[in-house]
This record gives structure tokens, sequence and C-alpha cells, in this order.
């Protein structure tokens, strides 16, 4: 059976100890600032802040060390020994149990015996698994930023106009809801609808005038885009 | 029982008579050239484009003829009777069949009676219902432009950014779905996270630094509009 030791006792290192220990797997979990002799363990997750894993990985004496880092090359650990990546795409918050069904796992190592490890413990966790070099990580990254705090900023900006105007947000809930489940039949292109995609200028003229300066360049910068991709496509 | 006239064969049209017929409600359709003697129904409901509103509805003798329209204000309408409003907020496609537990109502009224009657229908729908002045209506539409449109041009751009690295989109699909889900939980100004919320600048540079340019125009714009709702609120 494989052994894992978690260096680090936030959100990622939290929820990756508490749910590999519930499933029995023989995992232990350090302080960041703890010595790190884990030589007896099989791999070492490094589960700390981007900017602390070179110091925190160089003093790592595991056979294998990974971190978990959207942003981070592989190359960023300064660890003695082997390297890989294990970087689980999902927004996680401490009082939040997660379903690691739900969690995809980029991974990345410089040897396959590795690779094989990593994979066996995305699967013990029950999530999808997902090869990927350090460049397409970054892009990933990336994408999940407009995928999910751009998205979630203009949910704010909704409801934002919702309640200057005593509208409840909560009658949002259902299209964000279906905009968000259509992508997965549909792509985005094709999902696309509204007054920017069928060009429909009186309604343009008619938004952009109920909306504040700050509103009105986001609405005019997007709408121009949305345009763009549908010639584009 | 209360009988009603669908006046409009587009998408909204189709799936209001296919879902009052089912019920077993005394509905009938009608293309919107027809004459419009509609003197015997209770309501008709016009289901056309905002341009044609006028136009259509002022040759309808009913003692009731509502719009559809999330833009056009009540007195949009034209026919010499009682005018009102049925907005349902969500996207249709012919291809797809709606529940309509999950399409809210947006009703406006000029006379009490109307409004229990619209109510009504709404209820029969199984829709939830929310009175809304057209004022609140037009403000309405276009959070929902930010809260579905916008928010699918993002999930478009990520896309994008995952084709050209060869990256599989679905990987997303959890945290879009998280995103979406969120917000019924914690406000979105609450539920913010990622390099913007954090001023993580390392990440931001890093980020434009991958971007093409047209790209990074929206990233910077809404990073530096997810600062000022961070301060703000």
């Amino acid at each position: 059976m494989v052994s894992v030791a978690i260096v680090g006792k936030g959100n990622v290192g939290f929820h990756l100890y508490y749910e590999l220990k519930k499933k029995n797997l023989n995992v232990a979990q350090f302080s960041s600032r703890e010595q790190h002799q884990l030589k007896t363990f099989d791999v070492a997750i490094v589960a700390v802040s981007d900017y602390a894993i070179a110091e925190v990985s160089k003093n790592i004496e595991c056979p294998l060390v990974v971190h978990t880092s959207g942003t981070t090359s592989i190359q960023g650990l300064k660890n003695p020994g082997r390297k890989g990546v294990f970087y689980p795409l999902q927004s996680f918050s401490k009082e939040k149990l997660i379903d690691f069904s739900k969690v995809p796992i980029c991974i990345e190592t410089e040897q396959k015996q590795d690779e094989k490890l990593l994979r066996f413990l995305s699967e013990y966790l029950g999530s999808d698994d997902y090869l990927m070099t350090s460049t397409q990580r970054n892009y990933l990254h990336v994408a999940a930023v407009f995928a999910s705090n751009f998205t979630n900023h203009m949910y704010e900006i909704a409801k934002h106009l919702c309640d200057r105007y005593d509208v409840p947000f909560q009658i949002l809930f259902p299209l964000i809801e279906e905009t968000a489940q259509k992508i997965q039949q549909l792509s985005p292109n094709e999902a696309q609808t509204g007054p920017a995609k069928r060009n429909d200028l009186k309604t343009i003229r008619n938004h952009l005038h109920l909306l504040a300066d700050s509103h009105k360049e986001i609405y005019q910068l997007l709408t121009g885009s949305i345009q763009k991709y549908g010639k584009k496509l």
C-alpha cells in the first residue's frame, strides 16, 4: 500500500488528508514548518502557497515530492529527489466538505513509475485524472480564472443591479444553472444567446443607457468580444 | 376555467402552448399574421419579437393582452383593452423541453384582477412568479445579460484557451458547476476567490503574459473591477 505524507495545513492539505484518512490510506499530515525526514513515505504532497513551494520542498527528504499548484512549474520544487505535480482543479473552502468525484486532478511527473503512483492516488480519491505539462497547467489555470472568478464577478454585477432596483437576486438562479449546464451539451459558442449575439442594437443601446460607467465599460467590451467570436467561428 | 390564446409561433409561444395543452388548459395557438378576433378568450399572450409587439398587439381584440418580453414596457402593447406582462426568465430553445418549475415568471398588470389571472397561469405552469414593474424588469434583463450571456462568454474564452493548448475543456465542468451552485449559499462577493481577490500580483502578471491582447484587455478590466468590489463591500 502507498504511504503519503501531506505537508501543509491549509485548505488543500486539510481536504486531502481528511479524505485519504477516511478511506484508510496510510497518511500523515505535517505542518510546513516541521523538519521533513519523510524517507519512509512513498510520496510527500506539498500543499502550501505558491510562493512557499521552493523553500518548503528544498528540505524534504522523500523519494517523491509533488506540489498541488496550478501556476507553479514542476521545476519550482527544490527537493533533492524525484518531482511531480498533483493539482486538484476545484475551489476549496474549509467549511465545506469536498466531493472528490467532482475534483479533476492534473498530474505531471518526471518518471513513468511516479505517474502510476499519482494516478493510483487520484483513483483512490475517486477523482478523474488528466496528464498535463506545466505549460498546459498554466493555461488551464488562466482558463479557470475566466470560467470561475470572472463568471462569479458577472454574478456579482447582476446581484448589484438586482439589489439596487429591489429585484430578488434568486430569480436569476435557474438561468445561471441552465447556462452552466448547457455547455455540457453545446459548445459555449453554439449556446450563446442575447442581444450581442443577435446584434440587437436597440436593446444594447437601452442596456448601456441603464448602466453606470464602470458597468458600461464591461458591457461594451464583452459585447464586442461576443460579436468577434460570433464572426470568427 | 381560464382560456388562453397564444399569438406567435416562436420558441416562447411553442413552449407555453405545449405545456398548457399538456396540462389540459383551454389553449389555442395563432400565428402573429392571423386576424385576431380573440374576444372569447380570457387572455391573449403575445409571444413575438420585441420590435413586433406594438404592431401585432394593436389588432388583437381580447379582454386582456400580455406580452412576454423582458425589455418592453407594458405600454409597448397597443391593444384597445387591458394590458399586462408575462415574462418567463429563461433561455428557451426549440430542441429542448422546458421544465417550467425552473422558469420564474415576471408579472405586471394594470389591474388587480388581471394579476390574479396571470398568477393562476404561472402556478398552473408550475413556475414561481414575481410581481415587477417595467423598470424593474428592464434592469433584471440587463442583469440577466451579465449572469447568462457574459458568463457564457467567459466559458467561451476558457474553452478557446483550453483548445489552443490541447487541454480538454470538460476538465472545467465541475468548477463551473460549483461556481454556479455556490452563490445559492454565499453571496457572489463572499464566494469570490482567485488572484484578483487576493491581489496576487505575481500570478496576475503571469496570466497577462500568457494572454493575447483581446483577452488581456478583458482580464485587466475584470481584475480591476473585482478589486473595486472587494474594497466597496
